[in-house]
């Protein structure tokens, strides 16, 4: 099958009280590609300036990750300065400079038109409309994030993106301010007005699959130490949607299972900051992860 | 099997977003013990006031509930008063009267001497030490269950009560204080050095159980209509120590399974004021409402 992620690729710098780091890779679809990777071959569709040397790019290219799609323009790559307090939930954003990604159009190379999996990571909902109409053929599956940010400003067309797609990922307040329910249940009943299914996220908590067939709560894992949540959410897409990818279906059990695998991505990317851990991966660690998962909520002696 | 609960029969008033009652039936006592009897008997020792009536007294003798440790003094009954904004995760406690409460020596009468299964709702620790204290034979289990107030004002004594139960219930906030830890599984191991098993209930979104054999994630239920959540977690702990006592065992298997009903009835609470909804089920419906549960997390197409 074929993954297309289109996103942004940053250089964060980002404080916790466990440590901090400067100008570390970062970016949706960073996380979303490199948890990918461990499941599918990733056209990756992004921006950097000329600061992103070649030891970043060497970190896409080691993984299978295809960069005909990563534009570098004049000047600086999109940085992102964070801080979390104990409260790992909420990120205090100190400072964004979108530098490179200011002007970004994406474009999708003539061969990746016809992508059978589609993320469209948190970015601009005018620019994740222009990518779904340079797409030729319907993708099995279509999912799209987004932030506070864009609920804010271009809440129209978000919305109008969202009628597009097959599958929302969204955090609890987001769906609470996009809906303007308080009550998950009537929220969600909203946004599937819109969209056949979602996937709320709820970091420590796990998250809620919400489609006409089925609701599937997936917990999180209990974790004894947590380093940096930054990028949790797009690696959890990573590694549903990589999942998804190798097995080619999207029934809803496999969809349950990709949730599993998503779950395991974003329990490790926290574990340390940048993606430092999910470079240091393979499929049985995964494995292993996702059974963890599946034996917390299992009943048995 | 026999139940035996030491905790509050309070007069509650409540007001959420969603309406608000006045001097209603409330009390950890009370919510615990009204859930436990959809599955066992269960001798109740608390105290009321003089203003406690005949109607309240109703409620617990027809279901079983036995009250020859209910105590009746001169005065008026436990009252308090609470509200929740539409963050219902979280109680504003407006007045609290201890009236009746305030000289409780909770006595148990000599057939209550050898429970099988015991529940300590959130009381004074001291009043926990001598309820024990009174206790003949080893029960099967014993639970213990508290609140900020104790942690900040009896932290000794609360721990040395925990060191003579076998599980304690508790939410996230209170662990975290207790233990002065913010990592939840730091915190967890900090509670198994005193005692052999931990419920950390964290309302809508479910419950975790730490011992050692077993790690299990339960769901909450996604409800679309949360009125009140007053009395949830002592609902919680009647479903799961009833279902316990009625099946009369306790190991892992059944500990889980008893936490699914343990949800089931903390759900049915908080859909309606007081113990409204509570004393209107039947035991068909709580098991539909388990299926439920376990279907969330069950993966499935």
């Amino acid at each position: 099958m074929s993954i297309l992620v289109v996103g942004s690729v940053a250089l964060d710098s980002v404080e916790t009280p466990f440590g901090k780091i400067k100008n570390a890779l970062g970016g949706s679809a960073t996380y979303f590609s490199i948890s990918a990777s461990y499941f599918d071959e990733v056209n990756l569709v992004a921006v950097v300036g000329k600061d992103f040397t070649k030891k970043y790019f060497k970190i896409f290219e080691n993984r299978k990750i295809n960069l005909k799609g990563l534009q570098i323009v004049n000047g600086k790559t999109f940085r992102w300065e964070g801080k979390y307090n104990y409260d790992l939930n909420k990120a205090n954003t100190i400072c964004t400079a979108l530098n490179a990604f200011e002007n970004f159009q994406p474009e999708l190379p003539e061969e990746y038109k016809k992508p059978e999996f589609l993320f469209l990571a948190n970015i601009d909902p005018e620019l994740q409309l222009r990518v779904l109409a340079q797409v030729d053929t319907k993708p099995k599956l279509i999912a799209l994030d987004t932030m506070n940010f864009w609920i804010e400003n271009k809440k129209e067309q978000l919305i109008k993106a969202i009628k597009k797609v097959d599958m929302v990922l969204i955090n609890e307040s987001e769906i609470r301010q996009l809906t303007e329910e308080n009550n998950l249940v009537k929220a969600v009943k909203k946004i599937m007005k819109w969209c056949p299914a979602v996937i709320i996220k709820r970091g420590e908590y796990g998250s809620l699959y919400f489609s006409q067939k089925k609701v599937f709560s997936c917990p999180a894992v209990p974790l004894e130490n947590v380093t940096d949540p930054t990028g949790a959410g797009d690696s959890f897409a990573g590694g549903f949607i990589g999942y998804l990818s190798k097995v080619g279906k999207t029934d809803q059990k496999e969809v349950c299972n990709g949730i599993l695998f998503g779950t395991a991505l974003a329990s490790f990317c926290v574990e340390d900051f940048s993606v430092h851990k999910l470079l240091n991966l393979n499929y049985k660690r995964i494995q292993n992860r996702v059974d963890k998962i599946k034996a917390l909520a299992a009943i048995r002696s």
